[in-house]
């Protein structure tokens, strides 16, 4: 008869031994390490039975506070590194064997914000129109790796408010600060919205619980987010984070990248540069982004 | 200006010292472990982003289909052996320094059907009334290291029927097959109940999608649970498992210890030894449990 019982050590190679039909040799080899190294922090750490009945409540409790516009596990692995370090693999990945070349806009953290199917926007229309915060005008142009313009190339565009709240988090809310820009045949884009500002993750569930009994805070430097595609390149979800704002060296999901840090220009009331009049102040914030073929 | 972004390797460094401030060293340690360790899988597998959004929906979905008498959890650590290694590693903390002693009963996993306040039950008393599956006599002593009887030991019984199907599994039920006995003043138990059989865990949620996956069976070999106490000494959270029950040799949580493995001797129908007239076949199971003491 086969072995029946296992020790603290042998236990781990019995349950990998277990994925012997496991026809799908990605899952496998993935089910493999994530066992191994479960295991080997039960075993690094001496866990205590205690101790894991409140990881299975504390899992729970993410669970439930899972709803269609709360997303508790994404915002776990945001906070502890895990989707930033996902991000920075998938980006290693795309660049690999690509030498010489100029380097591609960087990628960041996705966050659990993304409603898709924000409005159609379109080029010079502003998307924070009854939303709280200063305004600001964004432009830039989509290119290909060479500099080479994107025509038609989409941005999806989200951020909080002034006040760093996003409109999910608002009860009565329907889509705001949303929306979809497409670039012109030279590649440009230009489109109004607030500067956002810093803001604290949800902190008000088990997460926040998490962060607190680590000792850390919980906020984001001021963002704007955008997933940016174009036909024959790589889609990229990224942020521009605005220089100055605090918290851009301490981000409580450790996605900023330095490239992404951009100068939100302060200017005077009078004429945009769009042709706008505006009557307070507001902010030019200006980006190029730069797409990864997709061949 | 502190460090703002981070590559593959130094993100989880940076994700550690975020723990600087955290008062609590046990959970420092802890945390410290786990980051470092989920940070090491996601790189040695070179985890996809759209892989780790499947792991997201799929924790997602163990979140939402645990209710008061659904633990998917539980049911997922049962299956990825830590359950069983975080009970091996209580057990082994609990025998450290303890030479020569006879060794305590082994422990074994929970599970996720525990519930507390079963009925107080009489010795000699029968939990397995309306329940389907044949009839077997439960009996033995619980005593300390040295073989002394433990007089008023609490066992906390509950095991599935004769189909392997659990009280808590069924739409209608109250508590079946469930109770607590109390040994004599020689520390002796007696009891009626059914002989359980194999069941599958609970696999019609994700934790089922996965076994299927991994290309594995989702059954436990028969086995009736008890928690084990005594004023003095530690509780035992165990089973008896049942000679001959398949899956003896790949209980799918990994719980089998052969010193729980026990016969039960089948008898024809006539007088038990607790002077019980049976009119039909039953079975004996003795199993004498020894507990470790406190201090
Ligand atoms: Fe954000
Ligand atoms: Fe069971």
């Amino acid at each position: 008869m086969a072995q029946m019982e296992y020790d603290t050590l042998s236990i781990t190679d019995a349950v990998i031994a277990r994925l012997t039909d496991c026809n799908d040799p990605r899952f496998k080899q993935v089910m493999t390490s994530l066992i191994r190294h479960l295991h080997d922090f039960a075993r690094d750490v001496d866990l205590k039975g205690d101790e894991w009945f409140k990881a299975i409540e504390f899992l729970t409790a993410c669970g439930k506070a899972c709803d269609d516009k709360r997303q508790e596990f994404i915002l776990l692995s945001d906070t502890l590194g895990v989707s930033m370090l996902v991000v920075a693999l998938e980006h290693a990945r795309a660049l690999k064997g690509r030498t010489g070349a100029t380097p591609p806009t960087d990628a960041t953290v996705q966050g659990p914000f993304y409603w898709v199917g924000a409005p159609d926007t379109p080029l010079g229309g502003d998307i924070g129109e009854g939303v709280s915060g200063e305004p600001a005008l964004y432009n830039g142009r989509v290119t290909d790796l060479e500099g080479k313009p994107l025509a038609g190339a989409l941005l999806d565009v989200w951020s909080g408010d002034g006040e760093g709240v996003y409109d999910m988090q608002r009860a009565d809310s329907g889509m705001k600060a949303r929306g979809r820009i497409r670039t012109d045949h030279e590649g440009r884009y230009w489109f109004w919205s607030i500067r956002p500002t810093y803001y604290p993750v949800p902190d008000d569930g088990p997460v926040g619980d998490m962060l607190r009994k680590m000792g850390r805070h919980p906020n984001r430097p001021g963002h704007i987010h955008m997933k940016v595609s174009a036909p024959g390149h790589k889609e990229v979800t990224t942020h521009l984070f605005v220089k100055g704002s605090p918290y851009l060296d301490s981000d409580a999901v450790f996605g900023v990248r330095e490239s992404l840090i951009v100068e939100f220009e302060k200017h005077e009331p009078g004429t945009a540069m769009d042709g706008r009049k505006m009557n307070k102040p507001y902010h030019v914030a200006n980006f190029d982004f730069r797409l990864i073929p997709t061949s």
